[in-house]
């Protein structure tokens, strides 16, 4: 975590495109019947090495399938990523492959590579089928808008109940020459770890070796995506794609690699739970003093997903019982004699004990930050032992505005 | 499940008191703002057996371990509860405890017992102690009051949140006799399996071995209790106590008692679901065709759990892709290609396939159940497979009032 911190990565304009090399597009390809941007293109240098991590759950979407074993069978070797929004097309049967492959080897004949180099990553409702004729006539503006400054269509097009873009790029100066590292990721509902329900997206301009690129996607991918909950639901087509091209760089740099991609993969996670559906805010959880960091990380979401706790701060109510009794349904033993509580700075409970304090004080604390502009932060602190291991989640408020965005979704 | 169906239990007038020799009262002790009923006692025969399930949460009121720890030490031997709402007494530190053998002293010298004869279940805030000089205060008109009335003043007294009193009583002839369950519980708020967030307690006036009873109550517990969730959160304080005294009863009668305290414990696990802060419906899962139990109530569990799957109600959205999403992510290995799906009488899903069917027109049949009178029950039914095992879970809706309600409770 110290590394995280020290490194020297900055943030630079330009998302997903501002690593040399690669480009991207994003139309309207009347995929949503709101006419707005729903189909992106990544396109990535010859060479560029793709790394993913995928959704666990049993009901994936064949596109998933698709770009794990696609990712395989070249070897990371992918060339572009096709991307819509609007449906799923998942649990739509044997048409959820088929028009997979069509839409990817109508990609790969555009761009004239082979049609495993191209991957498709879909978004939207479950059960509905893309409408392919949409998407095949959308081809060719997406090919022929792809260019470096169409990052931001592209973090556009990907969105679905989002209400923002999430996109950022960072760069360093690495040994004798900058690298760069840019990002873009949608979600902000069916969101939980084992990927939460997202896509994101990562580039990376420096040259990386397989299995070393592969180890640190793994990494970053869990203390980043794998660590926020919006709603405890986790879908069907989460996928996480990270492509590195460029120059070799020197092994003594890829720590530093590592955290700007870390850096980059946080922005873009703490984004998705900012924006989580219907949220005034977002939650920052870090547990302390745990004898591992996988227990601290345990304890960190069953807070961050717990109702009652977000129902609390949507209520900007100090009521900490429900942050402990969280706590203590994470299947992580502890005494509860060694926790120490903090709402912000102020200190609510100390070895087990709760502290005297003004609940007036830390809820006007609270509504400063629950119902201020532009989705502050509220940081829940957890001190649960003596170990030396940590860990940081992030989740936002529950709001009745999450129910209603969530019960007329389709209807 | 057959013989759960098949036994001649029928309903009777009385809850927790309907068996010979159990008696109850309620009284306000001014422990509740509200000054409603906030304090309960149970008397329990001479020579009644009490068995026991707790909270699984790493973070337990004081009042749960002394329960457990009383049980274990009588043998079972237990003479009477006391029920404190409004103060969860968890997370108090050593006044926990203390006030908790204070209270139940008081009552031990009240009745005449040993202090060990004595149980204490809280419920309410979580950080909260108790209004000791209050409860100690109530004791004598609690005493004075006890009889065999007292069920309903006992079973008001012990709700917090509850919109409506869950209690109920059985009888059946079973030999030579008639054989009488009765039982009330709380809860709707804070409530999931590894014992819902709840009080529940049981009694019944057939003799049963210490073995035999504490088997009874573990399996019934396991397929009402801990098959309901309401917002997926344990509590510090769920206790479920059975009780069983009278004259012994022929061991092959002992599946008619279990049906019978199944039914008892479904009825009172299913209003504690159906009195779901905020909810509008029942809703009822049924999982068929799983490898095993566990796996079928996994994914009960996680359906009923989803706040995607309870908003799509909510809204009488027949979304059924969040169901199959929600499945997908209990960590139960199946098929898609296996899932049928119905809500209420409409097949929507076949062998892993869409069907067509008129949104409208299942859209108003959820509309009818969301919104009519009454709170009615919404089914769902998944086939998973081929397997031979299925199992029923239990939940409702997510409203906008769940958040108002539980955004405002301590402050």
């Amino acid at each position: 975590m110290s590394s995280f911190l020290s490194s020297n990565w900055s943030v630079i304009p330009g998302g997903i495109t501002a690593p040399n090399g690669f480009q991207a597009s994003g139309v309207s390809a009347g995929l949503k019947p709101s006419h707005s941007l729903d189909l992106a293109l990544i396109l990535a240098p010859k060479d560029a090495l793709c790394a993913g991590t995928f959704t666990q759950s049993i009901v994936r979407a064949k596109c998933v399938d698709l770009c794990e074993k696609r990712i395989a069978k070249t070897k990371g070797r992918v060339r572009a990523v096709l991307v819509n929004s609007g449906q799923a097309n998942a649990c739509t049967g044997d048409r959820g492959l088929k028009d997979s492959l069509i839409a990817t080897k109508a990609v790969a004949e555009k761009l004239g590579f082979l049609e495993e180099e191209i991957l498709i990553c879909s978004t939207g409702v479950i059960g509905q089928p893309i409408p392919l004729k949409n998407l095949l006539q959308g081809l060719t503006p997406l090919v022929e808008s792809l260019s470096k400054a169409g990052g931001v269509d592209a973090a556009q097009a990907i969105l679905t109940t989002d209400l923002c873009q999430k996109h950022i790029a960072m760069e360093a100066f690495l040994g004798n020459r900058y690298v760069r590292i840019g990002g873009m990721a949608k979600g902000s509902g069916m969101i939980y770890p084992r990927m939460a329900t997202m896509l994101g997206f990562l580039t990376c301009d420096a040259g990386v070796p397989k299995d070393v690129w592969e180890g640190m996607i793994k990494r970053v991918a869990n203390s980043s995506f794998n660590s926020i909950s919006v709603d405890g639901d986790t879908s069907t087509n989460d996928s996480f794609l990270a492509f590195a091209e460029g120059e070799s760089i020197d092994q003594k740099y890829y720590d530093d690699i590592e955290n700007g991609l870390r850096k980059v993969s946080t922005y873009l996670a703490k984004s998705i739970a900012r924006d989580g559906e219907g949220s005034n805010c977002l939650i920052e959880i870090k547990v302390e003093g745990a004898e591992n960091q996988f227990d601290a990380q345990s304890i960190g979401l069953k807070i961050a997903n717990s109702s009652l706790v977000k129902t609390a701060v949507n209520g900007c109510d100090p009521n900490w019982g429900r942050i402990i009794a969280a706590a203590g349904n994470a299947e992580v033993l502890f005494n509860v004699e060694d926790i120490s509580l903090w709402i912000g700075k102020y200190k609510l409970m100390e070895k087990g004990l709760p502290l005297d304090f003004d609940r007036d004080l830390v809820s006007n604390y609270m509504r400063d930050i629950v119902k201020g502009e532009g989705k502050k932060t509220l940081n829940i602190k957890l001190i649960i032992g003596k170990g030396n291991n940590e860990a940081i989640c992030w989740g936002c408020d529950l709001s009745s505005e999450y129910v209603h965005i969530n019960a007329d979704y389709t209807t």
